[in-house]
């Protein structure tokens, strides 16, 4: 029996037990549900069991932090085989506005080949197919293990924040020891343009404040004769980028990692509708960001400095001639491999320490940073994954990015291994919002090439 | 009997008058209190026609503004001397913090040669200097009228901006018209320096937003790739000055009038404390404004540029990271001779045109102006002050500006006449706080400064 033959005669079974899991509201962010998210890992555990990891634990996070579930399952020989990771996670979003769902949220339904409910795409039905692909794989190949030693760590904290991950990350290290990371988490480009997600923006927010008077002075009195904050704020935000639209921190790009030719041409090849995305954003005219760049190379492959908020002097109606005691300003930058957010922070601090004019006082705040993260194209571990998605899809797979970033970055560090993108998740399953779906026949060609990409790891060169 | 003589034989029964007026709470932005502005307004009619004031009348202003009180004594020949206008005002500023004053507001007490009292110095007790100054001048040349026709003007609501002051001036335009107005509602710059003020800044209040996306974006998605209207604003608000600390509007020079060589020597001569003033914004460092101009230069005789508020996007705690849909500031110009408010209004709806990128709207509102205004240091009537009081206080008298305004402007436009500066506050009298007073030698002073006044407007060429 050939994989796609063992996925489609245990489909009934997969969705039904998919069903079950969905039908509990782990949603991490809300307390009143913290025992749905430790049934969750429970349900889970006893489901790996099942399907045959030796090794199927919840584990409880530091500081008392929601549960984990960690499985195991090595290869016939593991010394000689690698080691993989599967990084997944059982906790789902907040369902509100509950009045926006067609069906229940937690009452998993199947219409017109999706299955609706919270947590169908993000992350649960992207988790699952996991264990239905090392099933099919065995069968295909009538092994009693698999080609690798199998890994699952499948997180309970990811939809609010993963506040405990990348410490229980460094406790269990010894465990979690292996040669490549697989996410499944993410999207492809289209149903029918498979593709990989090969890296995701690292994070530095900051907030600046510049004071000056004692207290609001007149204006009338003192205008024109003292430095006013608001004026110097406004120059140090105008300052950030120069006029080709590139960031003016120093050493901002010394460490940013150019996009290889064949990277963009590939990125290129996306069937992008740019005039359809500028048009989400409320943008009639031309695209815009930095010079030489196309529109998916600037959200996904360029560092970038935003300002999130500004504020400062009089903000209510009518007019007060005043000039204020100070000016604040909230921004982020956000980071492409192998920028460093200590870097970057350090750089921050530079520049405002050169743009603010005597008489001002400047203090800045640099917020938890996200590491970027990159996934070469041309590592083994990324050619072996999309062999597998070729198989299963028989078609070409491309190459995205993402704009922001959660925990993967943690993921590569600590555990100190490739990551590798896998998924079948699209933007239109609605994930966060109401009536998330998946698409059923999506997440079984996910579960074949879960079966392909074991056989594609262990003969790819990762040791 | 001399002017002098005159003054200090009446200057009791002139101190007691003076502390009768105000025992009367006559604050105009206190509803509760406008019967006593009424009461006040009364009062000083009566005293007028007390004091020889042929007419003195309260008049009420237009759709049931507060009262002013007219009074006019003729010239023995009207039609051979000029006519001088009196402007000042009767109400006071609120009193607010009460458990500052050392003794109540309203129960006016003398200390050390100082009435203490709301209004003794603003306006009360400058406008009541020339009820005394004009009785001084008959006595001093025995005769039965003055050599000028004088008007007095003392409106009610200057302390809460004046609402109905230019449509009474416009109503009683006749009866009103003058060759010369004389202010005495301001400062000098201290006891033993007397001095004139010779101009006010004008004022044009201005607020600009800058709208982008349809909503606020997610920076991760869309940061790089579409305008963000913070950098915009900061952008436009950094603009506003160039490297001189020159506002960059169009045509925001081509009216002023630059200050003549004898007006910044003049100037010059102000003992002015550049490091204490600096202190009092809270500056320990260098003096700050446009290139080539003193700190007095800079805050009376050049216009100026000050965003008193900008705001938008995340203003709360922690990070947001947004790409906001809008962003707000407030701007205003403080003009000088000869600018016009309207041409300012214009150049700054043409400024922000050109510095709105594509893929952002921009909305501004002039708000309603305040026209600058001047009174030139070699006109006629400024002259003629001058000499007043140089023979009133037997010493030079130098010359000051102020860096906002009242309804000064409206005066010298509705009523087409120049503008003369005679008074004898000084900052220490604490005016609009608590333990506002008056130096009773100066107010005595004063009222000889008034005696002369009449006589060198007589002598002065003004029609």
């Amino acid at each position: 029996m050939d994989v796609r033959d063992y996925v489609e005669a245990n489909a009934r079974a997969f969705i039904d037990d998919l069903k079950q899991w969905l039908a509990i509201p782990s949603i991490s962010a809300d307390p009143d549900r913290h025992g749905d998210v430790r049934r969750s890992a429970e349900w889970l555990a006893v489901h790996l069991r099942g399907a045959g990891f030796g090794v199927a634990e919840v584990w409880e996070t530091p500081s008392g932090g929601l549960p984990a579930v960690f499985a195991e399952w090595p290869a016939a020989d593991p010394a000689a085989a690698p080691t993989v990771l599967v990084y997944g996670h059982h906790d789902v979003q907040p369902v509100e506005p509950m009045e926006e769902w067609h069906s229940p949220p937690f009452e998993p339904a199947e219409r017109d080949g999706l299955l609706v409910g919270r947590g169908a795409s993000d992350d649960k039905g992207q988790v699952l197919f996991h264990s239905l692909g090392v099933r099919a794989c065995l069968a295909a190949s009538s092994a009693a293990a698999p080609p690798v030693t199998i890994k699952l760590l499948i997180e309970g904290e990811e939809e609010s924040g993963s506040e405990h991950f990348a410490d229980l990350l460094r406790r269990e290290q010894a465990r979690l020891a292996c040669d490549v990371i697989v996410i499944s988490d993410t999207t492809m480009w289209a149903a029918d343009v498979p593709s990989m997600c090969t890296g995701m923006r690292g994070l530095v927010p900051v907030e600046v404040t510049l004071t000056g008077p004692v207290r609001d002075l007149h204006s009338g009195s003192f205008g024109g004769g003292v430095p006013n904050p608001l004026h110097a704020m406004a120059s140090l935000l105008a300052g950030l980028h120069d006029e080709q639209g590139r960031v003016t921190l120093p050493r901002f790009y010394d460490r940013v990692l150019p996009l290889s030719e064949e990277e963009r041409d590939l990125l290129a090849r996306l069937p992008f509708d740019q005039k359809q995305w500028l048009a989400e954003a409320g943008q009639s005219g031309a695209a815009y960001g930095e010079q030489g760049f196309s529109t998916l190379e600037r959200i996904w492959a360029r560092p970038t400095a935003e300002v999130n908020g500004m504020w400062g002097g009089h903000t209510g109606p009518g007019s007060k001639t005043i000039i204020p005691r100070a000016a604040h300003a909230k921004i982020s930058f956000r980071l492409v491999a192998d920028q460093d957010p200590a870097d970057v922070g350090e750089a921050f601090r530079e520049y405002v320490a050169a743009a603010t004019p005597d008489g001002l006082t400047a203090t800045v705040t640099v917020q938890p940073a996200v590491r970027p993260c990159h996934s070469p194209i041309t590592s083994p571990a990324v050619l072996a994954g999309r062999r597998a998605m070729q198989r299963a899809f028989g078609r070409e797979v491309l190459f995205t990015k993402e704009g922001g970033s959660g925990p993967e970055a943690d993921l590569a560090e600590i555990l100190a291994a490739p990551l590798v993108f896998v998924a079948v998740g699209l933007d239109s399953d609605q994930i966060h919002a109401p009536n998330e779906s998946v698409d059923l026949s999506l997440l079984l060609r996910g579960a074949e090439v879960s079966a392909y990409l074991w056989e594609e790891l262990a003969a790819a060169d990762l040791k």
